[in-house]
């Protein structure tokens, strides 16, 4: 394509020439290469090998999953937090109580996003010992997405839920300030022998705050029912956005139901967990702060309850037919998804392709790989 | 006060002048007669007495709770669905499996409000054995309210989650038509000895189906993002309503996610349960259809994992802290709520001054009154 057909092209159509500027910026990372990046950097800062490993899988899980927000973008993140001692890279697991079935575990500022898989992996023992397993941990960090807990037990064919509080963003129904995190939670089972599980990742919060950002980027407004500004008032400005709406938004949409289900998650992942709730918990933006955070997890074994195969066919069936009901106008084109299909497509785009890097994760990676001497590319 | 002065009343205030009169003409019941009454219909029908005590304990903790639409304003429904074989009265609880921690029961077309509350009995047990306790109910009946069956373990100082599945009334999300139940998902965890437990009950569209009701016989809009009219349209008018939205509305405020917990619960209840899900259930309106739901409960000892009364505390403190959330501007009057309180509050309310009954629920108590010569009144 010669210069000036390009020019033509962006006259044309602005909004596709933008996409297109977009995706031909975004440089693309085999997943395999991206992981041992992570894991080099993490090592580096006296994270153990096995952790290290750990850690990456779940950033390069996310980055897989289309779900950029939390995957290798958050590196620097993570970097700094260790670097300013809010993550102890060195701290491991302790078990505080336990019983065959249940646990509870201090990560001790640890980095979760090794120590919270160490206690996936023990809540899917007790659930393969006894039918159901679940477990806390307490004093932990963020632990990127919930749903690679959730996968994780699927991928050895149990069913999961998972979940971890967050630093405060969200305002109660009726309430002006933020009082409570997006509080996740993720949830699969297993669809047959070399099938992905079905996972379904929510943030009980109407949004995540990564879509405020965007649309602040973008100059985008938001639609209603999304967020509030300082003084309480709906807002469709992103600049004016200051606390985040609960699933549902407003009290005359039910976001008192989106409120409900972030208490309970903070319920299981604070008091339950010996730990903190609410607002007593760091921002993930305030680097420096013991996060203070909490999670819990549950697994159950598929065969105590069906035989796996026949509750695998059901389940895809039951997704078939969703994916097969008639779309709403104006939905046509796409139709109608199962909960985890975008996910899924991403998945097989990253895997074939690589996983695309936007320009600025890129040079975040880059300053990163200077800093502490780690090739980013082999 | 003369009728002279009442009449002025009513003349300078409409609106006041409204209320007074539908609290007039509420009649009040005291909760252990309702409860009397409800069990002697059940017994009339075959149920044996004990059951029929269960059965009555639900409904009543229902309407105690202010959750109408699933008190005795349903008792016209089960007797129904009783006359027309729909449910067996006599059937029992069959076991299909059953580890120390979990189980799978089979409640054969039998009355859900008396075998589920037995299924959650042996849940309870399970977690007092090992922990944490899971179990299903598949073949089972409209159970109630979810609440009651996390009341029901939070009453003996554990925690636990209630999940049943229902007859397709939502739209998935970019769907035409209803393919997924309003399928709730309840919590509770105890707060303390002599304290009423913290309970959220919530179902997973975006309201239940009794509010499009109550909008149409009001004449009232409803709010933008809880129904789609039958091509699949979003609409505000209760009388083109057809399908109810998912929690969080249409695609662009989340809707998906809502949609998600709905398959989520589905999956528990229907495939888990070896049960039927979505559009195979029979709708609760439709009388003399198997229904074929599936039920799902988890319960889990406080003390497997934290003190118990350090727990309470915190879960106290929590939902103080809340409590005492800056209002938004417009709810300076009521300030925020934690989830539960207008449950509390009602609970409270009708336990001093009896169960306040709708003219029509009171007509149609007195009409199976009459049918079954079983009076209504001591």
């Amino acid at each position: 394509m010669t210069g000036a057909t390009e020019e033509a092209t962006i006259s044309a159509s602005g909004i596709a020439a933008d996409e297109r500027r977009a995706v031909d910026s975004e440089r693309r990372i085999p997943a395999a290469r991206l992981h041992q990046f992570i894991a080099a950097v993490f090592a580096h800062l006296g994270v153990s090998a096995v952790n290290a490993a750990r850690a990456a899988d779940s950033l390069v899980i996310a980055d897989l999953r289309g779900i950029t927000s939390h995957g290798v973008a958050r590196l620097g993140m993570y970097v700094a937090q260790i670097q300013t001692g809010a993550i102890d890279p060195r701290a491991t697991l302790t078990t505080i109580r336990e019983t065959p079935a249940t646990g509870v575990y201090d990560a001790d500022d640890g980095l979760a996003l090794a120590l919270a898989p160490e206690a996936m992996d023990h809540c899917i023992d007790k659930a393969l010992a006894t039918g159901i397993g679940m477990v806390t941990v307490g004093n932990s960090t963020h632990f990127g997405i919930a749903g690679s807990y959730a996968i994780q037990a699927a991928r050895r064919g149990l069913g999961a839920i998972a979940m971890t509080n967050a630093g405060p963003l969200v305002a109660p129904t009726g309430g002006r300030t933020p009082m409570l995190g997006t509080n996740p939670i993720a949830f699969a089972v297993p669809t047959g022998p070399d099938r992905p599980p079905f996972v379904f990742d929510m943030a009980s919060s109407a949004v995540a705050y990564g879509k405020i950002e965007n649309a602040r980027r973008a100059n985008k407004p938001l639609a209603l029912g999304l967020a509030l500004d300082e003084h309480g008032f709906a807002t469709t400005d992103p600049h004016m956005a200051r606390s985040l709406l609960p699933l549902g938004g407003e009290q005359a949409t039910s976001g008192y139901k989106g409120y409900g289900l972030a208490v309970l998650v903070d319920i299981l992942c604070g008091p339950l967990a010996s730990g903190l709730w609410g607002t007593h918990l760091a921002s993930v933006q305030r680097i420096g702060n013991r996060a203070g955070l909490g999670h819990a997890f549950m697994a159950w074994r598929i065969d105590a309850f069906r035989d796996p195969d026949e509750f695998a066919h059901d389940v895809r069936q039951l997704l078939d037919e969703l994916r097969a009901c008639p779309p709403a106008p104006g939905d046509d084109v796409t139709g109608v998804l199962a909960p985890g299909d975008p996910e899924l497509a991403a998945t097989r785009a990253n895997e074939a392709h690589g996983i695309a890097l936007h320009p600025t994760v890129w040079a975040d990676l880059e300053a990163i790989s200077r800093q502490l001497g780690i090739p980013l590319e082999a």
